[in-house]
């Protein structure tokens, strides 16, 4: 019997990606949750290096940083729900988006949220640009890898179930239909899907959660 | 007859370890050189996101990130010198660390050159733990991977050719024997590999030119 368990907070989006990705495989897992005023001596001794969240424990041995944990999900357990594409052009594609969205998208969307004024203007210029990119790459797919939901997905889920309480506090909105209508879309089949319909966390503890946070640091 | 171009320079660490991975697999390609103050049709048209270098043209298709170029090399030719290793779990090992290495350690060592004083203390202070780090993950093995060359020798790849020249640039040593007995066996193993040897840069050429860089941002 094998046994997984996660490592993580319930409000984390790079938690969030792994635990969509242990529910669209089917995989049993256990989560228990970090308090990061007092980490765990699990966390510690399991990811010594960054002292993060999300670590994946397959039978005692960890692995960390979520894309990397999405993947090793992938190749463990191939038989259901393969999240990266097959052909390895379509593979190189994905990793390459997923790796703008973590470097560049997620932490310009994140400025909205945390800064204020000019600096705020701009970060929302920048998503605006990043957003459309990353619409182009939808397409006319449902998904980003086409008719199921795979790995580019779930890298970008933080647009499907964060955005929008980031937005709330910021009072800037930058997701909208006329503008981004096939992200919308997505979004909405993303959030709709089973698995990750029951692990979507509650939209107003959410807002509440990240309205304390911006409080406590004076943004 | 596949048709395999490289867009890149001479002088980048994140080109070289393409060439590597290239020369390594015994691909034929052919390179062009960018220069920056005037970049080509070619790479605005092949990487419009970030407009950087390296860029693999694999007939006439484009792969960008330097890491996800080399994960679809070795997927695209796999029949000779796997870079990644087999096993699910060394993998997510292999990429765990190369992301180390272009997030934490590579910025660090790089703030040596670029940085004065009390800055230059701290980056060089950041580069010895991640060195140990590093270090320890190379254990007793001759490559990261074991016995063969692979994925996380060609992301550690700027410490075999980079790192003794930025050093002489800075006028401080950080990756010396003493301290660090097994990577710095591990480079002269890496250099000596006829295909990497061939495409090393020149340590005087590359050493002019940063330096030049250097002087030019007045540091």
């Amino acid at each position: 019997m094998e046994k997984v368990k996660l490592l993580g907070t319930w409000s984390s989006p790079f938690v969030q990606r792994v635990v969509w990705a242990l529910k669209l495989k089917g995989i049993e897992y256990e989560i228990f949750y970090e308090d990061f005023a007092n980490k765990s001596p699990e966390l510690l001794k399991y990811n010594p290096i960054h002292k993060k969240v999300p670590v994946l424990l397959h039978n005692g041995v960890a692995i960390c940083e979520s894309l990397v944990i999405i993947e090793y999900i992938d190749e463990t357990w191939k038989d259901t729900s393969p999240f990266l594409p097959h052909e390895t052009l379509d593979k190189a594609n994905a990793r390459f988006w997923a790796k703008f969205g973590d470097e560049q998208a997620l932490p310009a969307f994140y400025d909205i949220y945390k800064k204020q004024g000019k600096e705020q203007e701009e970060a929302k210029e920048k998503t605006l640009a990043n957003l459309k990119l990353i619409e182009q790459q939808l397409n006319e797919k449902n998904f980003f890898n086409g008719e199921n939901i795979g790995f580019l997905d779930l890298a970008f889920g933080w647009l499907a179930d964060y955005s929008r309480p980031l937005e709330v506090i910021s009072d800037v909105k930058v997701l909208d239909e006329e503008s981004f209508p096939k992200l919308c879309a997505w979004r909405e089949k993303v959030l709709a899907i089973p698995a990750i319909k029951e692990s979507w966390p509650d939209q107003e503890t959410l807002i509440a959660k990240f309205r304390k946070i911006k409080e406590s640091k004076g943004q």
